[in-house]
């Protein structure tokens, strides 16, 4: 109680009871000697702490939870741990995943002090580490008075939900337990990604005449469709408009990818000639959520002509080059939907149109003694895929290979966009491994009852944070990893240095790691592949296929180190390897 | 050649061949897609290309091999690389370790272009990396320009060996191979840490009347003196004058620890009353290098009077209140050292001091079936060590242990001094491993002609790097693991949350590790005790001790997790103790 009757809490309660409302239900992070007192508020709060091996890794963990949860958060201590965390906060950043990074920090009387205290750079400036923050976050606190930090705390999760990039919280380890007014937590945070402007029903009238009009329409699935809130009404409009729609690498599975009129990944310079004949001939484009980074646009290829082009981004919504500002996407597309008027629209029959689709391969078609080859499995690996599971391609050969596979309904990919940080993806599979066992558990993932995360993943990214098998283990989660052995780091002999000694890396015995990392005996599953043949056994093997899906499950497949999957990175490797010669 | 018949080299090369010159033998680091054309110049510059697993640990292992060897490089790529090692560089900014960051970064004209290329942050602005790095570094340069490239680097350089702290070097891919002069490197880099001032000669003048007049003189020793080059030199006045010596945590091992009149560490609040009355008695303290963070000043209680205290520090000397701006303290001392008349000096009778000093203890002062505890081990330890061995007490209770160690001649010890970042002992083993083996093939470590290095380490720390063991075990270091047991975060413990979960670890099968990494089959040595028998069966082993000592070993010690070294962690550790009953 504050002395004139109204409710208080403790500092920290109100804040993970503000993360609690927001459907964080796990905190990622390590222990540090400035966030212990924080951390003792976690589980009381009714959130899972998980407790990472190291803070790089608690901080990618906690981008791949949410990606799939809409939030995610994460504890390190001041300096040592937040620094540590901060290049997959950056990547939070460029890739849009909304985290909410709480660093514990010394008392307040220590920071007002100027103590050279450890964990500082000893010049009395305490400041250096939260300046180097703000060009990863979007907004910035530091709870510094218990009067104010109530509403502090809610206009930064504000930001972190509205702009879906991370927000950076500083909690002094004397702040903790202060007292502060409860009032807020009556009532959920409310979100107003609508606000209604003049130029709303200008656009929407816009909109609406360029739908009706057009004579070769397509739809394009950006990545930041996610963090926009729009992939619930961007599956509508596809099965309502049953028009030709294609995904970015980053759109990928964030619509239904088994739709019928959903035709693949738009490859730019690298798509058939059908495909980018009916894009270079749309005279509309609806473009949702464009992010168009190099790697994600094939080198800025497979942007449609802006001429032509609707795109639906965080800034408001272009039409042609008029910006309409503070127009909210998802309200207008919201608005569209209500009022389409589907007779009006054109008809369009995808099943003839000559797009040569990804397609999945069987082992049938393929020698059972021929060597694994990149050409032929991702397509090979399409058929171990089922509804629900989260698919996550490492940046490097497996980044390409999983955007030629077919992916069921309810889907999630991850992929390299921009960010490219070799050793994400392994602790992001952790932590969307977490988030999707709580949808399940809240009955929030499409009426399925199970999910599988499955990374695919080669050596080289694998070493860089492999210890986060141990929280994966230690959680009990259902991960399945493929690790590509290919004997270093492809991806970047590709690029160049195809046979220089520092694209090699020590070849470990990689099957030991579940039982290093502490798996119990017989709990899990190891396998290896070689050829067509070992691949398809092990595929098969009733260990890694079985109905009790928890537990690290790995296969070790060998492929041969100049091999890549088609498309851009063979046409670089070919390059090299035509210069070494 | 260039134009006007002046020889000129790529800049890359420039660049490598002026850190041979400095001593660098080997660079750290890890390949990236911005930094594979400067990776070409290594090797060929008669460099050894290390390659870490990740960019934390290659910065880490840097840091180690810089403490070592006086200089270390780091090469990283831009974004995802550079960021992962800012804490550590904040680390060798805070601990003063001359580490050279080296960052492969984009072709000038995709920076010019603002182009949202991969491993930006989408935005254009390609200098937010640069400008986290002006926190944690002296000086920072982009060679964007090759005319001006070669006195860019030298500057940058001298500033790293002047301030012996990080510097930062950015390279655009495509300035690698651009030619620049080469007329500079045919002189080594000149460093002029004495400069005479008109103050000179009067700051002599009064430390000389200071040591002559002196009737209870001590002797300080602190980290900062490595960095500012006055190892020699002060060894030579210990031996010089015989007075009484004590060093700091930071300081133990640049001097000879062996010495008769060095006394042990002084530990302030925690010093014996005989230890604390002859500092508090002194009329004269010899301070050199002081650094004092509160970890490494026993919370400021063992920084001496400033009143009878000389302090030499990089911004000068300090004399009493006085301080003698730009007076190098290299070179005052070696003018004390020239100039000293040791008949005038009071002679001190050390070895009837009453003080007590670290003693070792044998396995036959302890029962070979009791536990393994924390207030014996150390100094059971202690009779393990070797001259020459390089000896790494990670943050945790092995950081306070190996304060209690009674260390040979020409041991060096890394222990917690201010950054305190866990993980950092395992790669920092690695580097300084390496940099050893360096310093002994070139005949200039001691006249010995093997070392040792060995790290002490809590099982928390351990799983934070722990994938550097990989590199350890490919350049066939001779380290040697004592991993400490004790089923999780014990210092956290100490401090808060003595029993809570969050400050548990997984349960890794440790000794499983050099299989996992790569060893191969027979090399290394692994082992395990959980009492003083097994202890002392272990530390026997041929394995363990025998000739050719390179090769991972690993011994797990098995401890109480409840247990922490006499002095400030069990202080607190009781306080815990008796909250929680």
């Amino acid at each position: 109680m504050a002395h004139d009757g109204r409710e208080s809490v403790p500092l920290a309660e109100y804040l993970f009871s503000r993360l609690r409302q927001l459907g964080v239900g796990a905190i990622h992070g390590v222990p540090g000697d400035y966030n212990l007192e924080l951390l003792d508020y976690v589980e009381p709060a009714g959130l899972l702490w998980v407790g990472n091996a190291n803070e790089l890794n608690a901080a990618y963990a906690t981008d791949g939870y949410a990606r799939i949860k809409g939030i995610g958060a994460l504890i390190t201590t001041y300096g040592v741990g937040e620094l540590s965390a901060i290049n997959a906060i950056a990547g939070a950043f460029a890739e849009r995943a909304p985290v909410v990074h709480i660093v514990g920090t010394p008392r307040r009387d220590a920071q007002d002090g100027r103590k050279m205290i450890h964990h500082t750079l000893g010049d009395g400036d305490y400041s250096h580490f939260s300046r180097m923050y703000e060009h990863v976050t979007v907004a910035q606190v530091n709870l510094l008075d218990p009067r104010t930090a109530p509403k502090q705390i809610d206009a930064v999760l504000e930001q972190c939900l509205l702009q879906s990039r991370p927000v950076y919280i500083q909690v002094p380890v004397d702040t903790v337990g202060v007292p502060v007014l409860a009032d807020g937590l009556k009532s959920e945070i409310q979100l107003h990604r609508f606000l209604p402007t003049p130029a709303h029903d200008a656009a929407v009238a816009e909109v609406m005449d360029r739908i009706y009009g057009a004579k070769h329409p397509v739809i394009l699935v950006d990545g930041e469709t996610r963090p926009l809130g729009l992939m619930q009404d961007v599956q509508k409009l596809i099965e309502t408009t049953r028009w030709p729609t294609f995904t970015t690498t980053f759109g990928t599975g964030l619509v239904d990818m088994s739709s019928p009129n959903i035709l693949g990944i738009y490859e730019g310079a690298f798509a058939d000639p059908e495909t980018k004949a009916l894009i270079d001939g749309a005279d509309l484009v609806l473009f949702f959520g464009p992010h168009e980074s190099s790697t994600n646009s094939y080198s800025w290829t497979a942007l449609p002509s802006p001429a032509v082009t609707i795109s639906f981004t965080f800034g408001g919504i272009k039409t042609g080059s008029t910006f309409h500002r503070d127009v909210s996407p998802s309200s207008l597309l919201s608005r569209v939907l209500t009022q389409l008027d589907t007779t009006k629209l054109l008809e369009i029959d995808t099943s003839t149109a000559q797009i040569s689709r990804n397609t999945s391969l069987s082992f049938s078609q393929v020698s059972s003694s021929a060597p694994i080859k990149q050409d032929k499995v991702w397509r090979l690996l399409s058929k171990f895929l089922r509804e629900g599971d989260i698919l996550l391609g490492e940046t490097g050969t497996a980044g390409y290979g999983v955007r030629e596979m077919v992916l069921p309904r309810y889907t999630r990919l991850f992929a390299p966009v921009t960010w490219l940080s070799i050793g994400y993806m392994l602790p992001a599979a952790q932590g969307a491994a977490l988030a999707q066992r709580e949808l399940i558990a809240s009955s929030q993932y499409h009426g399925l009852k199970a999910g599988r995360t499955i990374l695919l993943i080669g050596d080289g990214s694998f070493q860089m944070t492999v210890q986060e098998l141990s929280t994966i283990i230690a959680h009990d989660l259902p991960v399945i990893i493929l690790l590509i052995n290919n004997d270093g780091y492809t991806i970047e002999r590709c690029i160049h240095g195809l046979r220089q000694k520092y694209n090699d890396i020590p070849k470990w015995r990689y099957l030991n790691a579940p039982a290093f990392f502490g798996a119990a005996e017989g709990n899990g599953f190891t396998g290896a592949a070689r050829t067509y043949g070992e691949l398809e056994k092990v595929l098969g093997e009733e260990g890694l296929n079985n109905g009790n899906l928890t537990g690290l499950k790995m296969v070790e497949v060998f492929m041969d180190r100049e091999d890549a999957p088609i498309g851009p990175l063979t046409d670089i490797l070919e390059k090299q390897m035509a210069r070494s010669k």
